[in-house]
Order: structure tokens, then C-alpha cells, then sequence
């Protein structure tokens, strides 16, 4: 069978502030096609038609270099910049025009056209919450502070490189999850127990394990430390059937991370021990 | 004036995988709306029919009990699915029947209906290079490891609690940026002058300044250590003081935080210092 051309096509992601919701929902939709050669443009903070303009100029160069219409995401609520790039030569998806109507209707009130108010600071008191979580994720990386594991709300744990140091930062960061991490290190491999800072029964039920395949975390661990025998594919190997016994062992919750992303690792983790998210609503 | 009473009203979040999507959508839309009191419910991770069977029931409660519809964004892709949810009394938003069609037709071909593409791990190559970004920041950050700055893309300075940490951790998770960052220490204020791990040339082209009101500053400090002098509304003042006084005598970019989150700090930085994000896209 022959593989068809790849197409080559432009999208713009357009917004009044930060452009996070236009490039969310947009990558969102284009993932679910295939064989395209997306050029990406992000155009955050556009709030004077003079800029626009300009934008609207790319937009019309990018259609014709393609020789397609550029897909244009769009958060803009500003109305007169909305109908420049609107006049441009391009497939236009407005994420505030296709669904406020309907929410106004259904909520009996029009809505506040206020840029910025999605991932702006509105609530003093979650600002508190977010850096307080990132403070004690900071502080109780790897294994550091075992004695204050009693705050934490999960504790992550797994062998080096099996990815507990991002999840936490984003459990944190996104969530405003207190979240610990320990380290499960070769120098215990020789018996089937777990660390003594975390065999207590509280902290026991606070336990979260990570775990993938030994080929990924051989690659991982070789982008470290090249050609190790702490990267090596056998002793990854060992390592990883070690931690899985353990968490079978002592029925510790735990996740393959092998195929997903730190996005989904911790939206899996929060749904999977019901942890209560701290912040947006 | 009287204030008019408080809606109350439910929002469901549903979606195959993560629910980052649809959380993002309808956050962004809701924030327009003033006056209403929302009850949040997450659903990720929705593949089951039975289940879905059990969060329609759950919908019709809500409405009886708030006497309206709840709101419903959905990023739901198997159809059996949508259709138990869309028998349910809600008003129904979805992402994907809204937007794909225009897109299927405009990109001339079927979208794959396959859920979990987007914070999904699909590049190899851009989780790596988000890995790398979060430890450098991790190893480069409140001023550790100066020598190696050559290294960073950017370097974020200010007064202790300007916000450094999270926005580096934010720059480095969402974007893939190596970003550094230093304190500036009020045994430094004697005088108007850049610490000297920053003072070459080299590095100078890559500072960015953090600052906000000294009220908030104070308050920050004041959740830290409570009373203290650190803490004090005089001593913040000064301190916010010298280093806009730095700024300004080093022509250092820089960014008043005090109203803003740290998603639009990160996004005003990458913007403002035209730094190329190194993931989605």
C-alpha cells in the first residue's frame, strides 16, 4: 500500500492572554488526525488590532505558501480583533462564540467578555494552597524528610528514573497535591521489605508505586549515565521485578508507566485513591 | 443595591481519558460568569457503559436537587457512551461532535476516534527533553550550581518568595525551558549591584526580574514565618525597592506578579523573551 503525501498545513493558536485553553483544545482535536505536517504559530497576548492585522497578514502567507487554509484556534473576545482575523483567508474555530450563546441561555445571564479570567489569579487563598504544596513536594523529594510523611497526602515510590520526581512537581503544581516521594534503591534488593521509613501502617496506606518497562527504563537511565551498569538493560531488569514483587508483596497500588504521559500518570493516581484536588473549582 | 441570591449549580466534567481537556474548556467558559456557585464533578477515566449508566443517575440527582440542568462538557468519544449521558436532564457540551466535523472536512479526511491522544506519550523525543528541563531546573535552582548557567535559557532573579520556584517548575514542566533561577539577598542591598555569579556579560542577556506589590510580599513571607522581620511590611518594601531600583539601573526586563498566576507569568516570559517552547508542537 502506498503511504499518501503528507499534508503540510498551517494552525494558529489565538488568544487575549495567556493562550493555554486555545492551545489545549486545539491540540486536543488535531491529534485525532493522522499524516499531517502541522507548522504551529501561537500567538498569546494579542490585544490591539494593529497586531492583528499583522496576524492576519501571516494567516493569508500561510494559506498561500500551503496552499490550504490555515486553522486558526481562537480564545479572543475582544470583537473588532475577532473581525480581523475573521476577514482573513483561514478556517476560523471560536471557542467563546461556539458555546457562550447556549451557556447564557441556559444560565440567564450574558457573560463577562473579560479576558485573562481562566488562568488568571482570582483566588488568593489557592495561590497559598499551590505554593504550599509545591514547597512540601520541593522538601520531600527523594526520600528527603521522611519524619514530616504524615503531611503528605500520597507518596510516591519506585526505583531511580521511574519517574516520581515530575509527578510530584505536577500533582503539585496542577493539583496542589502534598506529595512525597521515595526512592527504592538496589542496596535493599537483597529481601522483599520495604524501606523502614515507610513501613508503618499510616504511612503504608499513603504508598504509590510506579513501575515500566525495563527496555524504557534502561533508556532513560542511558541518557544519564551512558554505558553504566546502573543503565545497563540486566539491571534494570532486575530492579523493576524486585519493585513489582514488592508492591504485590505488601498490596501497594501501582501503575505501568511505560506508554503514558505525566499528565495522565497523575490524573490516574488522583482518580485511582481518590485524592481530593485543591485547586481550579 | 441588593446583590441578587446566589445560583446554585452543578458542572460535570466527563471524558475518556484524563479530563484535562474538557476541564480546561469549561473552566475557561465558566469563569465568565459571575454570581454562581458551582459544584464540581470529575469524572475521568469514563470507559464503561455501567458506569455511565451511574454518573447519568448521578446528573439527574443534581438537577433535582439545584431545580436546574447541570452543565455537562464533555470530551467523551465512544458513542454508546455519549448516548447514555445524553439521555440524562442536562445541557450537554461536546467538544469533539462540535468542533470535528468542520475539521474532518476541512482536512479531508475522518478523525480516529481514539481517546487519550493528547496528554498521551506520543513523543518519545519531547519526554526526554521535558525530563531534562525539570532537572535542570531542579539542580539550578535558589542559586545552586551558578557554573553551569551558560546552560540555562533564562534566569529568573528577585527577592525571596517573588515566585521564582514555581514559575521556573512551570517553565521547565509545560514548556520544556532550562530556566535557572537566583535570589537577591538583602545582604546585597548595601549597595546597587548585581550579584557576581550574574554580573558577566553572558549571563546578564539571559536575567529576567520577578517583583510584586510589598503587601503581598508581606503576606507571603508572613505565612512562612509569621511576625518575623523577614516578614515585616517595611522590610518587604525595601527590599522591592532595591531590586526595581537594580532593574531599572541594569536594564533588566522584569514583571509585576502581583495579579497574576503563575501560568501567565510563564506565558508572559515565554513571550517577552521570545524563548521557543520545546513541547506540544
Amino acid at each position: 500500500m502506498m503511504t499518501p503525501p503528507r499534508q503540510k498545513r498551517t494552525v494558529f493558536y489565538l488568544s487575549d492572554r495567556t493562550g493555554i485553553t486555545a492551545e489545549t483544545l486545539g491540540h486536543s482535536l488535531l491529534t485525532q488526525f493522522d499524516g499531517i505536517e502541522w507548522e504551529t504559530v501561537n500567538v498569546p497576548f494579542l490585544e490591539e488590532v494593529d497586531k492583528a492585522r499583522h496576524i492576519s497578514q501571516r494567516i493569508n502567507e500561510a494559506a498561500q505558501r500551503d496552499g490550504q487554509k490555515p486553522l486558526v484556534f481562537s480564545t479572543l473576545l475582544n470583537p473588532e480583533i475577532i473581525e480581523v482575523i475573521r476577514q482573513s483567508n483561514c478556517r476560523m474555530f471560536d471557542f467563546f462564540e461556539t458555546f457562550i450563546c447556549s451557556i447564557e441561555e441556559e444560565l440567564h445571564q450574558p457573560f463577562a467578555r473579560m479576558a485573562g479570567r481562566s488562568h488568571g489569579l482570582q483566588h488568593h487563598l489557592s495561590y497559598f494552597k499551590r505554593i504550599a504544596a509545591i514547597n512540601y513536594v520541593l522538601a520531600h523529594d527523594d526520600g528527603i524528610n521522611p519524619k514530616n510523611f504524615d503531611a503528605a497526602e500520597i507518596i510516591l515510590i519506585g526505583v531511580s528514573r521511574s519517574g516520581k520526581t515530575p509527578t510530584c512537581l505536577y500533582l503539585g503544581l496542577q493539583y496542589g497535591i502534598a506529595a512525597a516521594n521515595y526512592p527504592l534503591t538496589p542496596d535493599d534488593m537483597h529481601d522483599l521489605q520495604l524501606p523502614k521509613a515507610l513501613a508503618s501502617e499510616d504511612i503504608r496506606k499513603k504508598l504509590f508505586g510506579l513501575t515500566l518497562g525495563a527496555a524504557q527504563l534502561h533508556s532513560i537511565r542511558n541518557e544519564r549515565r551512558p554505558n553504566s551498569q546502573y543503565a545497563s538493560l540486566d539491571q534494570c531488569r532486575q530492579e523493576i521485578q524486585w519493585q513489582e514483587s514488592l508492591y504485590g508483596l505488601f498490596d501497594i497500588p501501582y501503575l505501568d508507566t511505560t506508554y503514558i504521559s505525566i499528565e495522565e500518570i497523575s490524573a490516574i493516581i488522583l482518580n485511582r485513591c481518590g485524592l481530593k484536588r485543591q485547586l481550579y473549582g
